[in-house]
């Protein structure tokens, strides 16, 4: 195991977060299990404290940190989760977002009290914005979205309440064939994987990418890490990132046999899936791994399948437009 | 108190049916909160057996039935409620539905096992149509959707739940001021009632109507029951009754100080923000409670509010409607 993600730590951090956090949201129906031919848990985090799992990842980060200011760079999920720890630990921050990210987005980071930077990539890159930020601010703590232990960590007390929900009271076995877990940077699937490794060895991981973003499924045939030439234009927009972390790369690599890559129009089905099956509002990366169910049904068939819905922040316009489309 | 529903046997059914049916979702956000200017909790029946309330009371109803044949009339939630308890309880089950009555509630009806006899109303009335297959099928049951003591009963069951989630562990008392729930029939809010006279009568139960279908705040207001001309057109196609039933007026003329009226844009508004600040999808009767609060804000300032969401069924091209309309 990684130096500093230890079990003795991850333990600790499963006995400490999730006073912070709200428990996952578990949920299946009948319809849903017809949709997919298997039997199908959701776990949800649309309900999850600012309304994506990388608030685990932002608490758990932060906690632990002194600085007074956070900086962090985010047209998404993850400002918001760094803004409303902020405001949770008494700390200042300020998220760098692209000028073009959603306003409703920036209007949440500033509702928890974070301060909105607007960049315009197509001057600068984001990475040079960072550190010309970070050298305005070298008492700040720059806040990284996946390849740190505290973020895997964070997260991998979501694998634990899956592992955990699915344990059988009578034989205390784990009841489950299979989870399936979004990719884009790696932190949340790293954070499974490494729930999965302590409590459930048996029980497979499998990884869902977009096919437009499928850098960690070139990576894992490979076998090192891909980076794609530019930020991949699927609409699952949490998945956008162009290759896996370091340290979440030592993981995938390891601890994956498998990753489905999902087309556009099978993310956009499992969205409308999820909204008349399971009455649930999802974002396109949100339903990536029930456009996996969709894609590859015969994997899954009949099997106890776990699907993580990793968050539910999606514009209007953006959500209409998929659901009233064919 | 009613000569069957007693404390005893509603006590019995708090006893019974939550081992049939699911533990609502409560939820809360801070962009909710800052949405409302009240401190909002939302008891969800969203992700309930077949995706609202509806199910506490068919399954309530039906598992004390001995018939083998179950018939009902219903466009909407309480049809498929009762094709899924049948479904349990091993009972055929026939829905008369309004022709022009959702594609998707008719396709789930028969998801669950019940047989679906399409109807026109512009020929007949629905109650002639009912009368008929009575006739028909004189050993069948006629499941009653509200007016109906066991009815009641299995909705109190959600009270229970409300008022017990704001217990506080220390003093015992109820930490809340306020419950807003909606009304067609009256048949849920009857179970408020009931479950808030035996748990916590200093809590107020507040009722919430479409301006459009405001029958029972007319009916509050003159002492009586007032029955609309026609079925009113709101969009809350849950709260489109012309009356509430016998049993409900008994409950709600004693139980309720108010009702507040919610115009058909404020019920759109309350659909959108909790779209948008609790990643919740609701169906527009769902949205009343919500509604209200952005009608009426004075009323709750600062209070703890419960704002029950009734259910998550809409077909997408209501939904996409509503949140793609001003």
């Amino acid at each position: 195991m990684h130096e500093q993600l230890t079990e003795e730590y991850v333990r600790k951090v499963w006995a400490e977060l999730p006073a912070h956090v709200k428990p996952t949201t578990f949920h299946g129906t009948l319809l849903l299990n017809q949709a997919l031919g298997a039997e199908v848990t959701l776990a949800s985090e649309t309900l999850q404290i600012t309304g994506s799992f990388k608030f685990r990842a932002a608490y758990n980060l932060l906690r632990e940190v002194d600085n007074d200011q956070v900086i962090t760079t985010s047209s998404g999920n993850f400002g918001q989760a760094v803004a409303y720890a902020c405001m949770l630990l008494g700390k200042r921050c300020t998220v760098l977002m692209p000028a073009n990210s959603s306003r409703s987005k920036q209007a949440n980071v500033r509702a928890y009290g974070g301060e909105v930077k607007l960049i315009d990539t197509s001057i600068k890159s984001r990475q040079l914005y960072t550190t010309e930020i970070l050298a305005d601010h070298p008492d700040a703590f720059y806040a990284p979205p996946y390849d740190h232990y505290r973020v895997v960590a964070g997260n991998s007390t979501l694998g634990r309440e899956i592992f955990e929900h699915f344990r059988s009271p009578s034989s205390g076995s784990i009841e489950l064939d299979c989870v399936l877990c979004p990719i884009g940077g790696g932190g949340l699937i790293s954070g499974i994987v490494t729930a999965r490794d302590i409590l459930a060895p048996e029980v497979e991981v499998g990884g869902v990418e977009p096919l437009l973003g499928n850098d960690a499924a070139q990576s894992l045939k490979a076998g090192h890490v891909v980076t794609l030439e530019a930020e991949p234009q699927t609409i699952a927009d949490g998945a956008r990132t162009p290759s896996v972390g370091k340290l979440n790369w030592e993981i995938i690599s390891r601890g994956l046999k498998r990753i489905v890559e999902v087309p556009e129009d099978k993310i956009a089905a499992g969205l409308k899936t999820l909204y008349a099956a399971a009455n649930l509002k999802v974002e396109p990366t949100g339903a990536l791994t029930t456009g996996a169910a969709l894609t590859q049904p015969d994997l899954f068939k009949g099997k106890r399948v776990c699907l993580i819905v990793s968050g539910g922040n999606v514009d209007p316009d953006v959500y209409v437009r998929i659901l009233a489309g064919d």
